[in-house]
């Protein structure tokens, strides 16, 4: 049984974008034998997106370590469902940079150019990640 | 919570074109920072239609700011609702002059050439304006 | 509020190509200032459906008119309805002669290749002159 | 083919209940013969809407005939459309006087307690009309 | 053209019962006559939520007056829309009062017992305020 | 913004009565403060199945403190969506026993008499508690 | 594979109810071995109506027959469609006699008192008499 | 009123080219006066499907005529419906073989290479025929 | 994942109602550790229909005895489908005698009044043990 | 009538790349004369997904053959309809090696990147061999 779950959380700490690019290598190497995909979008602030697709044990044993893992604060499920089909399959974690997406298309979903997950509606959010996917403004 | 606000409105008094800029590079400077977008449609005889997207305190305040201004007279509100995605997110505040447009665009939803949203419905009208903008009738 | 009519007439006495230009020319002075457009189909022997759009009161003078001119007889209504939008905006009053179209496209919703708007549902009669509009054989 | 149309009217002059008695009447005298159907609906001030439903040529020069009759003014087409079955197929014409139903069923459908047919759309007309039929307000 | 408005507002000063009587009555003096209906949900801490439905013009001139109504603070336009037909035409003025409604109710559409319109959807409080009226919650 | 969220867990020790009337009993107690509702759903060995309803960041605290509770094991998102309005509103935490429930209801949605909701989908688990609603099977 | 055929015919000389009954009974005798259902509605002036049910085959054998009995003129089909399930299953023959039939029932269907089959669609000829069927107007 | 007849029929004698050569050119020299139009599909064995589109009368006595001659056995319908235009208004009487097109176009629709009309839907075969239509297999 | 799969077959010899007793005394001893319910419909001649559901293995399991069991001829799948939720969920097995039913609801789905599973549509037979299911005429 | 059948299996023994040639040459040898298509897809370790399509008589006769088959094992039917057109009409028995397509493809559908057809839905195990098919992965 596939799943999709999206959430959104805070960095206790700044961040860098070495620890970015630590967390994305980190999943990129376990996803493959797990089977996880999905797309990190980083926001400005410290604040993320997450979107993980895989297998319901899979997704949640993740999800539950992003709970457990004191680096973060405010993890806060915005979306999760069943899926027939994966929408991010061809990436073991994507990684987007908000801050470097065209404006129009951040507020075409958001209320301020400044995207904050926690004020908006987990549909929402994932409209606006699958706009990312299908414009290219995901790197591999 | 984003949100779509349509509404017409007479000048009290004759406009004329700087006014009109006025307006616009008033809209476009404080935008950016309440996150509102969208466009201001120049009718004949200092009649105009304005829409609003964002969110939803922003396009409020927005919209009785308006009200209160004495140069607007019959301000009506033509259309509202909650969006799950902005139609006009690329222009801070775009502008189009209706008696510039092809007659046949304007005749499409209006039953005389002349527009007056007073006595059209607000679907149609936002349908006119969603037209225009597909057809790269409204300047940046 | 917009509406669109389709009637059908035939004409007391034979009718010449001048007379269906005298009435052309006529309508595509007044519609201007009405805001009605439309187009009227010739078919063989008198017969004619005509199409108007525009305001509720400017359709309904205007086929008042049509019902009290003696020229006319077996005037008959084939469809009315508020539309939210015109098909028929890019004509003052187009013109299409039947008797030029290809027979197949006649025939499509036609039982005979001399159409006989009488015996026709009006939708049916509606989407024939749609089909026309699309394909360019509807003369400006 | 059966067609369905509405329309609303105005008398010239003064109407008084015999004369719209006598219309009744009438009605109920030819229509059996012409197989047309209906309700006669009396507004206040000598306006009238009334919904004819049978056979397209029947219905047809009916409609003519009101609109060559000098008692009424402001003849307005509200709906008109083909019917796969009749919804008042009960009544050879009934009567219904809304100066005397709740004020309630006529405020649904109606921007003030006195009716304004040439003001509303004829699609709502025609869902007042429905209502009062199925709450018995309709007299045989 | 009827339209439905939905907004929410805040007293300036505690609010006594005898001031919304005195509220309420007047509403109902003049609704009559502008043919507005509606409903006043009186929520805690002197919080509104008010529907009105009616004419355009009338249901915008009573919205502006709101607007330049010192006693209301933070007025917040919840929904607008035209209608075909209105859901409240029973009350000149209805009078709901959500802490005397059964709590389960309130929470079917609000993360509090206690309602907050300000952080709450329009549509949902449309659907609480139709769901009050079919179950005979609202006070001719 | 109103969410639901259904997870399965399994109890690392044996469970007794007297620690699930304590579980539900804090609920009822903690639950009118954060407007929290829900169901629990007690299956065989251990095995559980909780519906809970409320505003996403009380939804989520409490999600959180389960997957942090070492009590639980196996914790398992079933499912969880925003919601326009709760179905399980009339239960600050309600009470059923599937053992007590008839067969033929449990086995409409379970491949075996006893249900395992880690072997079973989300969507249809919800199925079931929404049946077992609607029958009455819940205790307050 | 089932179908459903609706036929009418007209009698080349002048029916009896001695004839009608005769041809009932002799239906009512062959149907059970051929599976065929249906209902012969008798029209006025020797106008029938007749609906078969059955197996492709034995409808077909059995249009044929009509078609080569030099007793019926005119014989149109109206309809004839595969169908999952029989709509008169429960009549090896049933008749219903349209001038038994209160006038109002039969006018929701057709122009005129007297019913023409030949002038109306076959899928309203089909509603009209599953309408009967439903209103008990069907002798078995 | 247009209707679609869909027919199979298997020849009593062996039939050569010459032979349907002489049926298309009688349709062909019959039908511009009919204004029927339509398609034979020859399948292998003798075995027809023609589809028959025109006015219902027109229609109707053709296939009459098919049911009347003893060439032909085994006439059975396979479809029929009242249509609101033609699939097949651009052949007179079109000509397929079935047995030089591709086998994939055929097995797409029938159980075996050599399509079998009397072992399947109507609907089905209706199918085939349009892709036919669409796929240029038709000759005119 | 819960499926339904439909099948008929037929008796290698006669069968007597004791051989159907112990089948379905046997079904009801293995099916509450299997999780599978259905029913088994006895036809005319030595012919059944069986409905099983349950478990995709458990079903897949019987499905495969039966194929191998030499008392079976021709069986044959009739429809097979993963479903969200049981409709035999209280039948460890029922049983039900097509040749006890009123004849109307066999011909509702069938050619002939004794049923032949092996010439009709899967679909068509499982919508016929649906009526028998909510018409009560199914025993335990 | 048609049908597709879906079905998995394992090898009881190692597979060659030869035996899997035989066997598609052997369907592909008998399947002209039954009419059956489909297409044999390749999972790693001796795991098959089949699909057949054609006539119900035929493809139950296949069915029946793996199912006795011995060097087949945990034969399990995913998926079975009655469709009104086949989809892999074009191949006798295509041919599709899991291993050789892309992680992405085999992972829009499937948990981990080695497919496990016994743990997952049939509908979805047909979505991924339509995707295959439309994206030319199949070996004719």
């Amino acid at each position: 049984m596939l799943v999709r779950l999206l959430y959104a959380s805070k960095a206790r700490d700044p961040i860098t974008n070495e620890t970015i690019a630590s967390i994305l290598s980190q999943s990129r190497k376990n996803n493959p034998e797990t089977g996880v995909t999905g797309v990190l979008c980083v926001c400005h602030g410290g604040v993320f997106i997450q979107v993980l697709e895989g297998g319901r044990d899979e997704v949640n044993q993740l999800y539950s370590k992003v709970l457990h893992d004191n680096r973060h604060i405010d993890v806060t499920l915005l979306d999760y469902s069943e899926i027939p089909e994966r929408r991010f399959s061809g990436w073991r974690m994507g990684r987007v940079d908000l801050d470097k997406v065209n404006t129009a298309v951040v507020l075409k979903y958001s209320e301020k150019p400044r995207l904050d997950p926690f004020g908006m509606s987990g549909t929402v959010a994932l409209k606006l990640l699958e706009e990312l996917a299908s414009s290219a403004s995901i790197v591999g």
